[in-house]
Parts: structure tokens; sequence; C-alpha cells
């Protein structure tokens, strides 16, 4: 099979990841939960795991991070510990359901909810952020790349307008955490969500929440802590507070060798190598007579991401063709970011969108773009 | 290392259950997020884990089951989503602070609590339950044992009682789950949480909550879903309103085995094989000179945790010394259960737990006799 459906998940892992869930499923106690080495262990290797997020995203420090089971539990840990009933806050037409659903239920408890429309070539304008900012805005939150089309949001204008303005710039790297160098200091985000098992080649289960210079979010979820047990709220240094129960150990144990991984690889190189095959099937694929490519696949400053569609065909089947034919695994339909689909115009036909990971090859590409052609043809 | 901290997580796992999560993160793509063989056997794998967790824990059916990353988050979704800040609702002395800190939140926010103490035996009388009802009373919420001295709650009695009032009955069975027979239709459990990592001998990441008949409650996380992108709230069958975003599809896989593991296996056998362990280490123990043994260790009716001190030592040296002379891996302090401690008196001393599980074997127990024989002596 060739696995390009990377933006939902990455299939291939690095060895070490693997091995790593494996040895913690033989090894590992509790962390936090005792004093023997089962469990001393488990309590190092996660708090290892959080001085590599730390470096990897640029947050002030280890106990900024907090581990969550997925981005989108991040992001409504996100949403509903900032944004007040009173509040207004700002999101951009590209989101997917994981930001927008949770400001839909704000808005429900009261909350103003502005959408930063998408322009000509799908990409918000974050200079008319101004133009939204009211007294009582709070934030800003916005996805890195759309999920769709794999356009980048401009995220520093966003940040740096947010940072001018003291509203809160609260950010959603599903798609570009491990492929897409990201600094929370330098690029002025107050919040940053991941997801462990995209960009990042981590397990599924994992993800966290980096909380900036001086933000605190009160617990979502509230629980054993291993400490302060007679405390009737949930206790927690920094971001820790946002953890209840037992961590998933087995998973952050990969999420450790992942960002090892990436460490030692480079995002840098890991953005070059997934950039290049993205650009050569987006080239390709334009040149194909009937395929419509939606976003600003010229520049390379975005996601490897790629959606179209063929003529007037209904995305699900080119996959359903795709996967049972040439052995090719791309997904269709609405891609849980319905105002992009109503942006492009395929809220029936949705879009069959194509990701690249850093375990792709340029020959797989190359036979996606030969099946483009016979299913076009 | 003699591994005797099974309350807390069970280290040692099926070898299915291991392979299980190495095969996943070798094959699987995201469940429900695309057609092509990948997902769909994530989706597949998924439904049957519903279908095992269902007929497991005797619930209604397969999307009765929503996947949480812990017990923790099962308990927080079933006290935010089912008690109203009007309401009265019922804990016992025996609580975890799982659901204690969940409760006290509710509390602030206007929700009346009642908790029933602990009886001469260290149980709660939950004959006494009707005392306690009041008209605006909304659940009883409770653990099914001990996580301190491992004595049982009698959930028969109180689920009869919550039946016969209008009272919702929510069951805590992070203790209990797959060391002990629990079946939601007979013993009119209507939500029931359970945890993965401890005897269900799955993977960290992994647990559930289970809805009875005509139970509903509301999303606790909103995002993507999957399905009915359009949708401003959060769709889902079922339980299903409460999972958003990527499961931890890795971990699920384990779990499903472990459900596998345990339905050939039977509870009754581990039941059975872990009550044998902790009968004869309890009563061992009681006859060392100087051992405080807690709880109703005679009866054969308890989850296979015992909880003791020697003397006025200091519970957590104690175990730092069962560690590093013994190699025997028990945790002392307190427990998470702060009200349970103030009931034995053992705020400041915490207790030593000693807790099995089915890879325990006879000769361990007898270790953990010596060894407690020799750090009295």
């Amino acid at each position: 099979m060739i696995y390009l459906d990377n933006a939902a998940t990455t299939l291939h892992k690095p060895e070490a990841v693997k091995r790593a869930v494996w040895d913690a499923m033989e090894t590992m106690g509790s962390s936090g939960r005792g004093a023997y080495p089962a469990a001393l262990e488990a309590s190092r290797m996660i708090y290892e795991t959080r001085e590599l997020a730390a470096e990897f995203f640029g947050a002030p420090s280890p106990v900024s991070v907090a581990f969550t089971s997925n981005a989108t539990e991040a992001l409504n840990i996100a949403v509903s510990g900032l944004i007040r009933s009173k509040d207004h806050v700002i999101c951009t037409q590209m989101e997917h359901n994981s930001v927008l659903r949770p400001l839909y239920r704000k808005e429900k408890e009261g909350a103003q909810l502005s959408i930063l429309p998408c322009g000509d070539q799908g990409i918000p304008d974050m200079s008319k952020l101004p133009e939204l900012f009211r007294k009582n805005t709070r934030a800003v939150i916005c996805t890195h790349a759309s999920n769709v089309t794999g356009d980048l949001n401009d995220i520093r204008t966003a940040a740096e307008l947010c940072r001018e303005n003291g509203v809160l710039f609260i950010l959603d790297t599903a798609q570009t955490a491990g492929s897409i160098p990201i600094h929370m200091g330098e690029m002025k985000i107050d919040v940053l969500c991941f997801t462990g098992h995209k960009g990042l080649m981590g397990p599924q289960g994992t993800g966290g929440i980096c909380l900036g210079e001086g933000i605190r979010i009160p617990a979502f979820k509230t629980g054993g802590s291993g400490v302060h047990s007679f405390d009737r709220e949930q206790p927690g240094q920094g971001a820790l507070v946002l953890e209840a129960g037992t961590l998933n150990g087995h998973g952050i144990a990969g999420l450790h060798e992942a960002f090892s991984f990436l460490k030692q690889t480079t995002v840098e190189a890991v953005r070059e190598k997934e950039q290049k095959l993205c650009s050569y099937f987006c080239r390709e694929a334009a040149r194909i007579p009937g395929v419509r490519l939606y976003g600003n696949t010229e520049t390379k400053e975005r996601a490897a991401v790629a959606a179209l569609n063929i003529r007037d065909y209904d995305s699900a089947a080119v996959c359903d063709e795709l996967a049972e034919y040439y052995g090719i695994a791309v997904r269709g339909g609405i891609h849980c970011a319905p105002l992009m689909h109503r942006f492009l115009g395929t809220e029936k036909q949705g879009a069959v969108r194509f990701s690249f990971s850093w375990y792709n090859e340029m020959e797989e590409a190359e036979q996606a773009v030969l099946a483009l052609r016979e299913i076009a043809g």
C-alpha cells in the first residue's frame, strides 16, 4: 500500500518509537505513584518527554507542557479554560471542527465569535485582524495549516497583532508539528496545542498543550494527582494542573522517542523532503486535464497536503478507486473543516486529499500521479 | 523485582496485548477517517473492542461504550454531564480523588454533596442511603472497591435503592474491572467507569464509560468526529458523542486483546487466584507483631489489595526498604483517597499497600511476608 493519508495519522513510525512503547509495556509502572524503580523510571521518562517537548516547541519550561490524549483535547482545554462567557473570540474560516465546535459551544454560553474569512487565495488575511478586535476580544485561535488544502495561516502577523493588542494567541499545530519549525517564544504563541500521532510520528493517544510565559489555565479534568492528596482542588505546577489520573505512560514513552528522532533528523530535513514530494505531486497533478487542485499550491510555504477533485467525480468514489485498483490510501469526503469546504464550494463533492510524510518516497508520489492520470483519462 | 503495586497499574500484560499494540503501530490508520484498508481495519477493530467491552460489563450495546484515556476522564464526564448545579449527589467516604474532586467542583457550582461515612468495619452501610436521599438527589456515585483497603462497597444494595428511588447509580470500577465480575444490567448500574491499565491488563491511556439503558450524557469534549462534519454540535450515536478527535487506536488495539484474554481466562479464575494470594498475605501479615492491617481482611468479598503499617514507621520509608533491600515494589504514602486515610487515622503515616494481579505467584506473596517480618522484627 502507498500510504498518503498522513494528515489523518502517520502510519509509519520510527522503529525507536515502536520499541519504546513495547519496552514501556514490559517495564513501566505508574508515574508519580511509587518510589520503586519501575515507577520512578516512569516519572523520569515522562519528565524527560516534557523537556523534549518544551525544547521542541520553544515553551518556557518542562512544566509548561501538559499531556493530553490528542490535539482535540488540548484545544478543548484552551477554549473552555480561557474563553469566558462575556468574551469575544476570533478564529479563521480554515478551522477544523476541533476548533469550531468548542467555540460554537462557547457561543451558546454567551461568548461572541468572529470568523476571519479566507481571501482570494484561500488564505485568511491576518492583517485584517485589527478590524475584528473589540474591547472584549480575549483570544485569536487558529490552525497553523489548513487540514484540507495545506495552506498556512500567517501566524507571525496574527501573533504580533495579538501581542500588541493584549489578545491571547492560541495555535492548533495538528497539521504542522514535526513538519514545520515552530517556536512559541520567538513566534509569540501563548498557547500551543499539538497531537503526537501525525507529523511527530508518535503513538495515537498522545498530544499536549504548551503554555507560554505567564499563562495559566484552570483544571479541565480533576482527580488523582499523586501529590497533595488532601487538597480539594486539583494541584499541579504550571500546566500540570491540566493532567488528572494515570497518564498514557506507554504512549508517552513512544512520544519521547518521536521527539528524539526529530531532534536528530531535524524538522528542516523533514520539511524539505515532504515539500519536495508534495511540490512534485501538485505540479504534475495540476497538468492533468480535468483535475482541479485547491489552495495556493505554487508557494513552498505550506504543509505537505494537497486537495483536489476530478471534474465532478465524487471524491469518496475516487478514493475507493485509488485504494482498490492502485493500492493508494488517501482520504475523500469532508475533512471536518466545514467552512473551508463552503469556501471551496466542495460541500457536496468533498475533496480527495493526498498528504505526505517523512516515510514517503518520490516513487510513491509518481505512482499517485500516474493513477490520477488514469482515473481522469 | 516482585511487583505488588497492581492497584496503581498492572506492570505485567498478556503477550497478546503487547503484540497487538506493536502491530497497530505498524499497520493502523485513523479510524473513521478513510475508506482504505488501514483505516477500515482501525474502525473495525475499535468497534469490536466496543462489542467486547459491552459484553464484558453487561452494557446494553457496543455504542453504549465510549473510550476515554483513563477512569478519571470517564468519572469527570459522568459528574460534569449528569450532575446539575441544583442537584444533590451522594458518594462514600471510600472515594478516590477521581470521584471527590469532580464532586467538590460541582459543589462550588452550587450542587449539594453528602458523603456516606464508613461503618465500624471501614465499609459504608449502603442500607442507610435512604436517610440521605432528598427530593433533588440526582445520583449516587461510588467506587466498587477501596483503593486503599480493598474492601468492597455493597453496590447491589446501593444500586437497588437508587433504582427504587429514581436516583442514578454511577460506579467507579478502577479497582475491580477485570478482577471481579460486574454486569451493568443485572446489577442495575446506570453508568460504569473503567480504566484499561489496571485489572484489565491493557495499555495505559485506555479506559471508558458505559451508559446503561436510556442514559444520555452530553458531549464533554467536542471536535472532529469523522461524520456529520457540518453539524455545529458534536454528533454521535449513544455514548459515541463522548468521543472527539482521533482515538487512541494503538492503545485500544491492546485493550481489545486484554478483553479477549479475560474472556478466555475468565474473571472468575483471575479473582480466585488473586484472592488466594491476597488472603494468604493478609493472614500471615496479621500474625507479625507490630503489623497493623487495615480493612476487613477476613472476608473473601474484597479486591486483592491489602494496606498496613508497621508500628509508627513512616509508610514511605517501609516502601523504600522493601524496594531497596528486597526488590519488592509496593506503594506507600497517601493513596489519593484522603477521607479514607482520615477514617483510618493514617493522614500522616500513610499506608503501605500491597496489591496482587493474575501474574503474581504464591512465592512472591511469601517473599513479601518474609520481608515484612524482617522489617518489623
